[in-house]
């Protein structure tokens, strides 16, 4: 039957990204904020800086990155009970806010930022497919920007935004390798990869996981090599809305 | 001083609504929704409908009408902890949900809508006053195109939306009496009070409470005259999206 | 069938208090202490004084203010779950201990008061309506006491008790305005408020709810006046147990 | 120095126990009630039937005795933190009511009661030692009573409360063995020992823990013996508080 | 029946140990550690030095010594819910633990060890019966190694290991005494004893619980006296294992 | 200066696995065990089965296996909180055993395993790296091992046991690709992949983090090739295992 279908939904390509919007200063009292709506998959992104620093890097002069990560329980095609109310954060959201936060960092110079730490908070408002690679690519537009606002109050000299990082989901689906998946695509994915990278194409983050079946390394290959092409466009979409704000 | 002031910032007389604007079917997902723009205060407000009730209705053939409040880490000036992350919902969250739940329930025939539940969710994209009155009228709004979606569907033969409810903020700063105060206005308020009335100006609910110093009777009267007028305003606004959106 | 019966249980007239009773003193350890009684409804009171504020105060000079509110598991009709055990205070617990606390803090200089915290706690032994409002009035009376101590062993000069707060409820049964509604009533009552008011009339608070249907504005003004008359007279009660014991 | 001390606190002698009240059905909505004052101890007691057996027992035909226990914030010389405010009992709480619900479902012939659960809540309104030997002499009342109230309205035709339990503490102090302990002495003790027996002065639980040293065969002797003792003398009280009751 | 069985299982006398061993030094990374196999029953002892000291010890100058114990899910017959996924320790747990704590810190002299924290951590990963005593004789071996090392690095100069501490469990089936039950003795045993004391006889704890009937008097000095004979054999092999590691 | 050493500690090569040791049958109680050891790391797995589903599987007539993580505090150089007495499992855990349920699942045929639920647990009693990756190649064993006598016990005819999964990491160090990282070796890694394969070496997992600095397409390339060439000795291994407990 897909074999019938001329190509995706919305008439998308296998390597094509859905179309793309990255919405900079959405918010009113974050230091840094972005919207970014990839297809249907809408992801609010707040930077908030804080003078103080965790433990763990306390006393070191550097600073940190950090992140958090929510769904609105009606985000979703049913609605979801609201982690608040269920008193904890599930293992899904704590791996998800991890990735963002790791993913983050990696596009900054920590010892440059100083001691305060920034809190990139990524909630999803709408949900279609892809919301933590959506959340990296957004996140790190709201990241730059408060950033910016740091260094034009003179409180950093040095640029601490070392590199670009976006990120793009990946799969397998009826054999074929497919960029960007919305829902429907990732529920039915044979193999489902999300890749990480820097504007240079180096990568970040690779987390790929089989469901039922493994995979292949030519499989392997090829989904790097899309997404790699995928995260460069992302990276221009980045470089524009700085542009804009800036 | 303040009596050397022309007017409330942005101009408004003291009697004067902030801007609004309500958006109808803001949710791809949600059976019913309604973003809220009351000023810089935003809210999301979306309906989901259940086929199950709580305990204390089952078996009697009536349905539920129940609400949930949230604000996003960073809606607000400083950046909140995330009540997922804590743990556990604080009283403030609790009680604003709690009043949300009654005032719609008081706009619903819970037994024409048969057993089934609607949900409204209220989440702060944005806050500079008034999000619980905020999320009353909002919520109505996703409420009532919900139960629309029912009947539409022949699920439900009877309209269980029997009145409009909006809510609005009312306080008292220098002396003189404000309504729908902003951020900056509640807090310097000597009194502040929520009112909740219906399309024909009846009341629903009212909150009072006096900051410091108590408050005359004759200020009471004062509030809630200013309050019901509001509302009218608001109850026509809900009537206009309503119709849009039928 | 209401018309029928010459008057409410016990005999009382529509705007009669309840039987009310209340022991200063009864904790051996608390620097004040107050066991109210008011009908059926039995609520210990104690107020304990610590050298330390909360953070929001900290640094100011002032002191603070708070209550907490909970029910033995068996004050009830039916045994109700241990909040404890179930490891979360409830909303309504939240809620009441909030209106507490902001009920009390009106009684008081908060400056003159020092950096020490009172904390109020309000507990329940047997429940039969009223008793939030019974937690405020005989919390006044522990927390008056507590300041009284104080005093006595010249830790603060000047006098932080400003003025008398009392509370009572009010409600609407088949039309009639009712004060001081027992559980029965409460229960069945179309309209429930809750006012809190000083010793001179002036209000502090006001909360009026509409179970299902919506009241009218003359309705309210009634309910206001039959509480402002009712809190007069518990005023007088606090002046009387203060004096025995001072 | 304790030689020249002619003897306890408020004149005791070594195996004296405190003065004690019992007061049955104190409470006006529980099934069997008692409070206990243990000299300034105070614990309302309270039994409370359902008609529903934990998942152990269920089908069995038996039914179950369980106890809870909670000390209200303010019954000790310094206030302690609310448990359902810091989110879950601590360690000590739940052993002391493990050990009540041990010692009261020795009483009881649980085949006899029925598909039931009697839950005893032991809530200490004042604490001045042995609160849980005392919870366990006063509990045994409530739930007499209330086992009465069952049989009474002939839900169980046999009398499932076989026998009478009663505990108390002893310790030693200065060498001496003491019954009874109050806080002052408990907190010196070298030895510390709770004893639960029944009626017929046999064994039901046997506590004993020493406090940074060590004590002899002999000492636990002398320590069951004055514990035995003073049981026979509450099971006395026990019967007279039940007669006047009955 | 049990009367023609010749003895118990595995052919153990009433008053017999099960094969006890001990592996002290067991793990690689804490300061102390000791693996302890009493029958099927395994518990992997550590005790950890900390350089700092609870709230109610600090600024004494005295250490403290304190026990955390766990049960891996699959210790036991049918698998157990794993408690960090439940979000807390049941009251077993709390009272286990705070059991081998008590015992342990009999066992130390806390002045001489100094402002430092030891945790010994119980975790057991086979359960056949006596896990408690088996944690305290197995977690005094560990403390005992942790303490040596500390002397050995002179970090203290005085010995703080005062005393042997050892456990052990006893109890009455059919009526007659059995010394160290396991698992099937432990869950039809009449009473269940578990008895800490020292090396050199005297008695730590004492924990004697009836199941369903009462015990007497002289049944009471029998299992003491049992409890104190196996005891002293564990002592024993205590100091043959802290020699060999020695 | 790494350039300068032979070789890695304990003269492994770059491509070297750690010793490696699998101990079926460790456990007595569980359906399926096995203690692994990879140099200095040890786990116990144990694979309990259970005859019910979680809901979302409920009525499909197919079964789940599922995974649980933990680690003894003392497992670690410095001793970790409990997470049971934190009250929840930390992102970290939550994590690894989501990875390790997922990989245990690509090795079974799940509508061949019947409506049972087969938990494996993987506690690691000492950790020097590479835990989770231990967990999955020895959880694989237990989980054999409890098919394997379900089989015998003839719940299920045919095999649901599809194919082997083990896991190993693997690292970049200094430039240079290394295979199964020790602690030491893990926490300088400039990236750190797990890779998860089956027995024929098609992939199932790769999750491959770069702390700090990015890596080239052909650095992942050369880390795949490593741990695939890893993954095939870890599978004789386990067959090895299997056999001798056939």
């Amino acid at each position: 039957m897909p074999a019938l279908m001329p190509s995706r939904t919305n008439g998308r390509a296998d390597l094509d990204l859905r179309a793309l919007s990255l919405e900079p200063g959405f918010s009113k009292h974050a230091e840094g904020s972005c919207l970014i709506r990839c297809g249907d998959t809408q992801v609010l992104c707040t930077a908030s800086v804080e003078d103080r620093v965790p433990p763990h890097v306390y006393g070191t002069g550097a600073g940190w990155v950090t992140a958090e990560y929510g769904m609105l329980p009606r985000s979703t095609h049913e609605r979801m009970a609201r982690e608040a109310a269920k008193g904890k954060q599930g293992g899904r959201t704590l791996e998800i806010q991890r990735l963002i936060g790791r993913a983050l960092r990696a596009a900054v110079d920590l010892r440059a930022l100083g001691p305060r730490t920034i809190t990139v908070d990524c909630d999803v408002l709408q949900a279609d497919g892809g919301t933590r690679t959506a959340a990296i690519t957004g996140g790190f537009v709201a990241l730059a920007l408060a950033v910016k606002a740091l260094k034009a109050s003179r409180k950093i000299s040095t640029a601490p935004v070392k590199r670009h990082v976006a990120a793009v989901s990946v799969g397998i689906l009826d054999g074929a390798v497919r960029l960007d998946l919305d829902y429907g695509e990732d529920s039915t994915a044979e193999v489902d990869m999300n890749v990480v990278a820097t504007g240079e194409g180096e990568l970040v983050e690779v987390q790929g996981t089989a469901e039922g079946k493994a995979f292949r390394r030519d499989q392997l290959d090829q989904m790097i090599d899309a997404a790699l092409a995928g995260i460069a466009r992302l990276k221009e979409a980045q470089a524009r809305a700085l542009e804009v704000r800036g």
